[in-house]
């Protein structure tokens, strides 16, 4: 089958189909989206070796459930080992022995097939489109802060990052009422937000004014962005780290300890909710689909997707 | 009077006695505790210059309201404004516009007399005795943790620094009923700890073992020790930060979010239970006393506070 390996460099070649163990399927992908995090495997997180993507929709072609074969379906990410405490509470994404598809141990959705445990797999419902399908994982993603950090709706919250990850936070955190601003660079990714009636602040803006936040939300995806929410949490705020890159980053901790704010790193949630939401039509990220690439054009499709200021390409398969 | 003075160096010398404003209080400073954030402070944190100390046990020898005139007090450190919404909520402790005893815009206790807002002071029971009653601050700073952070009878818990701060937070935090450890580098500073009944490592000892803990509390004072925290933290569980240290420190935040950690900055806290807790007799922190100097030895108290594996030095004024 064809599929995009990353082995130092990345490049579209042909490697054997997989073959799945006993209690996983094999998936015909569709559609995949190309995500910061495959970007930042390209430039050595996680130190991944192999076929990387991790947004998905697809169509079952085998699995020891007949019935879920033809079915059309998402995939949570990460598969955990199915002995350990964490997995024994349904938190195989914290299972110290999980794989992570496309990211640990696992090749990912940037091919033809992939494979996945069974029991990671998610109907799509008739409705949905593949296009909005596509976005279950990074939206299960953004909706993990409300599993982690209660959201009133009399707070005041900044979103830092006008990419993929910055709306579609700004996109479920705005659902709760509380009274939020997306912050970022571009003009134009800015007023897709306020387009649908959020609002915004170039980041310029924000810099002119001294206000600080219940809670800052730092999906900016940039090392900066760290010191910049800091800077902007209010005394005993609240600021969710949802940006991974590769590297370091130095940082005074005095201000965390001297204003007592709680910083919460927040990665993958889970996909029922997200479906739901998607279903529902509370929110709809289509709107931040850049380009739509035949899989033949992979290649040109992740360097399209790191492009300054594209926002999410998809690849058909 | 006579004052310890730092101005880029430290020097006891003469300077006038405070001529405290409407609503504070002169206060005759009879005990004065030293602390790191003392030691960080002639190493350039808070840009303070002045007279620093903000642990102290003294006798109101003026102040408007009569009757406290003549009373044993301690007082908390922060003066707030009494105008903002932080004060509202006594919450000077955040207050945008406190100064801070012997650390920001205020001369602290190492001195003759000292000048707080009357509202700061608290009277020291008298079955305390000073050696006792200098530990108010430092108390209240580590029981704030218990005031931000959940700690269940269940909890596995890591302190982190067998040092003055890191050995009072492991007593308050044992008193939930916790399976508390103390990690540190010193045999000797462990010993006071195990003496009272209480779990110990060295360092080493934990470097050995792979446990990854509920809560752990940074309260080493090193930057070394943000790094190990973060490794020794399970995932979805919580890293008090209470170390404060003047400078920057270099860390990879890809940990805190794909293990979804929490980190709580954690500074000082109220006065009353402290006080409550200390005459109750549940902790002892006279445990901890190393060396108690005259006033006029401030010079070198402060030196031999810098010692390795110095604990608590005290002076009598």
């Amino acid at each position: 089958m064809k599929a995009l390996i990353f082995d130092g460099t990345l490049q579209l070649t042909e490697i054997p189909k997989p073959d799945p163990p006993p209690g996983e399927a094999l998936v015909l992908v569709t559609t995949a989206g190309i995500c910061n995090t495959d970007v930042e495997i390209t430039r050595g997180y996680m130190n991944f070796r192999g076929v990387p993507g991790h947004e998905f929709v697809g169509k079952v072609e085998a699995a020891d459930d007949s019935e879920l074969v033809g079915a059309r379906v998402v995939g949570e990410i990460n598969a955990g080992c199915d002995q350990c405490s964490w997995c024994a509470q349904g938190m195989e994404r914290h299972c110290p022995n999980r794989t992570v598809l496309g990211i640990a141990g696992r090749d990912g959705a940037f091919a033809e097939y992939l494979g996945l445990p069974v029991k990671n797999l998610v109907k799509v419902p008739h409705s949905l489109s593949d296009e909005k399908a596509v976005f279950t994982e990074p939206l299960a993603a953004a909706m993990e802060i409300l599993e982690q950090v209660k959201i009133e709706p009399s707070h005041r919250v900044l979103v830092l990052g006008d990419g993929k990850l910055g709306q579609l936070v700004a996109m479920v955190l705005r659902l709760t009422g509380c009274d939020l601003v997306l912050v970022g660079k571009h003009r134009d990714k800015l007023e897709l937000f306020a387009r649908g009636g959020g609002s915004v602040l170039l980041l310029d803006e924000l810099t002119a004014s001294k206000e600080r936040f219940d809670i800052v939300v730092e999906a900016s995806g940039s090392p900066s962005g760290w010191n910049l929410a800091v800077s902007r949490v209010k005394p005993r705020g609240i600021l969710v780290l949802k940006s991974t890159y590769h590297g370091a980053l130095s940082f005074n901790p005095a201000p965390l300890v001297i204003n007592e704010i709680t910083v919460v790193g927040s990665r993958c949630g889970r996909f029922g909710p997200a479906l739901r939401v998607l279903e529902a039509g509370l929110v709809d990220p289509t709107v931040l689909i850049a380009a739509v690439f035949p899989f033949d054009q992979a290649e040109e499709a992740f360097r399209r997707s790191q492009e300054r200021g594209a926002l999410k390409v998809l690849l058909k398969m």
